[in-house]
């Protein structure tokens, strides 16, 4: 195995998370079989009001991949090349649900590729079951304290507990 | 490296290849920065009618590929996984360029994954200048003696004027 | 008749409403041709700026449905789920126009049904005329005092005229 | 109840169902739960060559509808919209899956209104789990000997298998 | 108005028009109200069967362009590309109905504007109340002497009353 | 050449422009060679706030257009359709780029059309280069010093970098 291959075999899982889902996690897990280390890096987007903090964000994706040895949780606040130059990292991973994903993605690696040609961007179909699941649906579900378990891990769910409060 | 990633490091990259196109030889070159081995698969499907017969593009693809050692040409006859099992592989690359081709082949990983859990498929974004390009648009201008060396290698030039013959 | 069917005759048209306009009003007329009640439910979303009240959404939607002695106006504040088990409803009708819509409306479904087996969402096609409908763009027009009689019913055209004012 | 809405409750699900799968059969169950009569209507589509005979369809679905009292096979060689007149139903469901299935069946829907506007189409989201699955699918990989246990029923299964064989 | 804008006001809408539909003739008509001449070209695609011939399918074009004298019918069988520099045309102007035609659409116009960059391709939204019409649907529904008036001109549906007989 | 025709040779660009990029200019520069006069209009929509001025944005778009004399700049606070008939002008030039665009754009065409049935919208493929750009992916990446100078002409880049400094 040369250097140049030894290089692309840490891949970085970027998002939001705001909070990791069921969805997100079937990626990491199922990257973290493909690829010998797996950072999941969560943007800190200043624009956005996001309901959990970057340190809950990490703590929550931290419990929850904690079975994974492979899998590194960071956070970066830069372009995403940059932060994977940074890591010596040149696979991007995503997950792909929907059409409209599937446009905002591939001008994402077009961009990402253009500003440099070394970064690769592999997607993922998400499974089937979680193709309708998204961070945002489930803060809509727990605003109405409605059922959440079968979307989020349960670490999640007691933290998006505690944010709505119980009715 | 523990056994699971070192199978994965083996990438299948199926397709028809009737011809191979510079949309193919692109992913093909980027799977192969990435994977250590990258086996490009010609699916031998009776139902269509191909301009080339599997031989020819075998031998197209040998050619164009000559230059990446890590490179191989096979072709099968069965459904895909049972080839990935086959040839102890367990991940699919596929390029990826308008919405139709993404909802089938999220099916096609949908159902792959279904029938074997431990087979992956990743989709590479076709390059900006390739997104247009197809191996039976290829046909359709060579077939009118137009002019396609900005689609495909000079090999496969050369092969579809000889098929076609010359104005 | 078996009690099954006798309660799913009941269907919910969930929406913002902001305002009515005729492509709601298409949809809401068929469906009242086809179940024995419909109810038009106006969703109280505290997170967006609506130009319209709830009252005044109602008050309009009222004023346009009169004519339909099976349709019923109500607003809600709480998952669509729980607001259909209150009401013994279990079937959502919406309307569909475009690609964007098509995938939010599945997924939205999706997890209605994940959430409530029992629920099921039927989807009619907005009719051709109106398929370029929506109520943010009426409000577009109507703020350049653009001409509206098309796009919505005469109510709701002088209740836009009075949120706006005259140029 | 009136008159009109007492026709609206009989529901046509045409199709080729060449053969019928578990996708096609969750929306016939789903149907069934609503309306009071579903008529699982199988298309005479002369110009295409289909694996199995109009009989050997409809005999596959009366095997596998059996459990549900209100559902009707039969078979129809006409216009959508003159069958739906003739058997007094005024009705069609239809499943969707994926973008290409939406623009083709938004089509149709549009024709068949624009040519007798008592018709109505309703669509149903196909279940998550079997959003990838179509009849070519299925006939694709039991023509290889694929597992075919999760796709259709068991004796869809073993029709498949007396067509094409065991390995 | 110099030589370079005044080449351009020839307007190519190439089809199959097997056989012309309202849709076709509604971007046809208000393309020639803005460009000086249109050229309305059947191409001979020998790889389908058509329903009409090429002289059929011309003589019903000229019949339902007569009325537009800046409108002209024509066929061609070669890469358009090539036809276009024949008759000194550099705009081809094309319906554009739903997703998948966009695709495919797109894809055209990006080879033929790498084949020769002066060849500029317009898009034109068909008209609502045509947006599900296309002459295989046509073709379909006259297949069973279902209503076609309101989808095709008379002489058309005339046609197609020949090709199918009467009931 | 009638009355007509000659009206029609004033095409216009609307847009927000917020600053204008290489796909931007890309479009205006092809429509400049087929229209005898093309108007690039610059939005004042109050609604979100931009990063640059109205003022900034034509001035930036007076700059990297000097070079195309029949290409003017303007702005506009009006209905589109309105600001049409201000400037005599009856086709609308868009660029289009993804699936996304598409169902917006031929909403806003539809709805124009409606409003006024003189008025005619053409659609132009965006490069395949550019078909990943847009005015809010500059600023993002502006936003952390990423290079866009690929991107957006060189003005632009120094405008951009005089709103967000240097690193």
């Amino acid at each position: 195995m040369n250097k140049l291959n030894q290089e692309h075999t840490i891949a970085v899982c970027p998002g939001s998370f705001d909070p990791v889902t069921y969805g997100h996690l079937d990626v990491i897990q199922r990257a973290s079989q493909v690829f010998e280390k797996v950072i999941v890096a969560v943007l800190k987007n200043s624009s956005k009001t996001p309901l959990f903090s970057i340190q809950e964000r990490k703590q929550l994706l931290e419990q929850v991949t904690e079975h994974l040895p492979n899998v590194e949780v960071d956070s970066f606040d830069d372009l995403l090349i940059n932060y994977m130059s940074e890591r010596n990292a040149r696979v991007i991973v995503k997950g792909l649900r929907a059409v409209s994903d599937f446009e905002y993605e591939l001008q994402m690696a077009a961009l990402n590729r253009k500003m440099n040609s070394d970064i690769e961007t592999f997607f993922m179909m998400a499974s089937s079951q979680y193709s309708y699941l998204s961070s945002s649906i489930v803060k809509q579900i727990a605003q109405f304290h409605g059922p959440v378990n079968d979307l989020v891990p349960e670490v999640v769910e007691q933290a998006l507990r505690q944010k709505f409060g119980t009715r």
